[in-house]
């Protein structure tokens, strides 16, 4: 088992990495409140690995309420959250409850949205189980849901507990998911890390092919950059929203064309190829670096070309983009690989080009 | 004009608080984080003061949206939140957007919420107008919307940028709400102040007359109160349950006719009468004393019995209460008049007896 801290001050919380980890709620117990949880899950993540988990808790003295949602972005609204409060309510589970989100990105962030709002605030514990919400999500207290006119506009900064990232779990993982987590493993690379990015081309075949050392190595790289990032800017004020690198392109895709439709990880990864193009228009990314950039997510089995809004709709949707600053949109670009600036430099002009160039 | 502050370190605030306050945009502009706001009002406090204040923001150089919410309680659920999103999205309000609560306890609840949640923060200003907000709900971070199971069950702590609080727009207000509003101030002196409920009980007939000298010195006296707890028990870890004296069974009643059957207020005013009694089961109080609660709350106009809901209705909304640890319900009771604890003590055998006696 790996473990790298959050530090947050009073809010520090650990992320615990390893194969297997799911098995032991020994892991689990000290950062529950009382002895009262509530493990929500969805319809996929629950037939595989809810009973064994919630069993562990109950064997150990735990009242568990057990809550299971539809799966997928299309979920992560309003209606879907209010049947957590639904299900907290009518086990009357109380201020010292502890949410466990099981389950991805779309699990995580809402289970904790619920978390910070359900009675003011009650504790919580991200046990993530795709490679991008093990990787990201999980980690650095994003919590939101979607609205329709734009991606996680409703939610809060909360952090939870703990984080138990089980890598034996990804070897259940739909092949697309397991790519699209590969998405924000790059990103970190593209953004902050040039070693890693290094690492990530040599080793991109084992982490497809899923070998376990590749993956937990992924998965600790990735989250010690996250850590890193959120302890020294928690609220995004500043460097956090280089975490955004092809974000808002991306979230452009996933509102355009209905959520869900492209998982987020796909839609991230043509962004950032947009943004390594508009990046080389500023003069900052030579052919070669885009070239590099859009390489390694066609090898990673990633869509390269974004998808076919049109450039009116594209600059629609991102105008809406939380960035956005006294009416001016700023993106998260690279001023190198490895090195990623957030600006508004680029001119609209210039990304109208890169959506028309890229899509 | 009397300026008190909240002590909450790097979130301090100040609570203004005089008649006229809200002719003057001065005394918001320093509050306000970009050139944009967000004024967010009611479809009764609208028509009488929205335009004035919103056009003197904006004769200062300030972007205004102006969004309009349904009156009462029955809408402090998602629905209308959900409009106040609507309404900031399609005016394209980013993240430094200021949003300004002008109205009543529901819509300063509502507003708040949405200032916590709207891109997961944006700063906000709380403009109350009724008594009840200006004493109590105004001030403190205290932000909900109701779930058909329990009042308030879904919110945030989120503090202000400062109060407004304009005693002169008490004129317009409904006799029964001005009523509702006494309950609250009436619950200061009982909880931790007993010269202020001397006070009120001398003043009580200036109160009712609106006389503007009373008025003022009832709101600042409460909100000293007020500001005092909340400094010491931002999260209401401790001692901030006790501004909850009443809200229990208040809460029952509120949840139990239907949101907005009885007003906020007169709910908690029932309950304090039920809480009294309860106090003198346990020894605390003498029945003079109970007398005394009864009298004052039947002096202000206020309801003195609790809606006939039956104790077992009572008891399993009370259930709800996020109060409860452990399966417990706590409740806010009376050592003696001025001097409210929180305690398990009550059996359910004499709630229930207090339950039956004041209904």
């Amino acid at each position: 088992m790996r473990t790298l801290n959050v530090e947050l001050a009073d809010r520090s919380y650990p992320i615990r990495i390893g194969g297997g980890l799911l098995a032991d709620p020994e892991l689990v117990l000290p950062f529950v409140k009382s002895r009262r949880v509530a493990v929500i899950t969805n319809n996929v993540v629950g037939p595989l690995y809810l009973r064994a988990f919630a069993d562990g808790l109950k064997a150990r003295g735990l009242t568990v309420t057990e809550i299971v949602l539809p799966d997928g972005e299309a979920h992560k609204d309003w209606e879907t959250l209010n049947t957590i409060f639904d299900g907290l309510l009518s086990s009357r589970c109380d201020r010292g409850t502890t949410l466990i989100a099981l389950g991805g990105g779309v699990v995580g962030d809402m289970v904790g949205f619920a978390a910070a709002t359900y009675q003011r605030g009650v504790p919580f514990i991200q046990v993530p189980t795709t490679l991008l919400s093990q990787v990201d999500s999980s980690v650095g207290g994003k919590t939101a849901i979607n609205h329709p006119l734009g991606k996680n506009m409703i939610g809060a900064f909360y952090q939870p507990r703990m984080v138990l990232a089980d890598t034996l779990v990804l070897n259940t993982l739909p092949e697309r998911e397991l790519k699209a987590g590969l998405a924000e493993v790059i990103k970190y690379g593209l953004i902050r890390d040039l070693p890693f990015l290094e690492w990530i081309e040599e080793n991109l075949e084992r982490l497809l092919a899923r070998d376990a050392d590749a993956l937990a190595e992924a998965v600790e790289r990735s989250c010690r950059n996250k850590a890193e990032v959120v302890a020294a800017d928690e609220t995004e004020q500043g460097v956090r929203a280089t975490l955004n690198l092809g974000h808002t392109f991306g979230h452009a895709i996933e509102t355009g064309l209905g959520y869900g439709v492209w998982l987020h990880g796909e839609a991230v990864a043509a962004g950032a190829i947009m943004a390594a193009d508009l990046s080389r228009r500023l003069g900052w990314l030579s052919d070669t670096d885009v070239e590099r950039v859009r390489s390694i997510h066609e090898r990673a089995g990633l869509p390269v070309k974004g998808a076919p809004l049109g450039a009116d709709r594209y600059l629609e949707l991102m105008a809406h983009d939380k960035k956005v600053a006294d009416g001016t949109l700023r993106l998260v670009l690279l001023k190198a690989i490895g090195e990623a600036v957030i600006t508004a430099e680029a001119s609209q002009a210039d990304i109208r080009a890169s959506i028309e160039a890229c899509c």
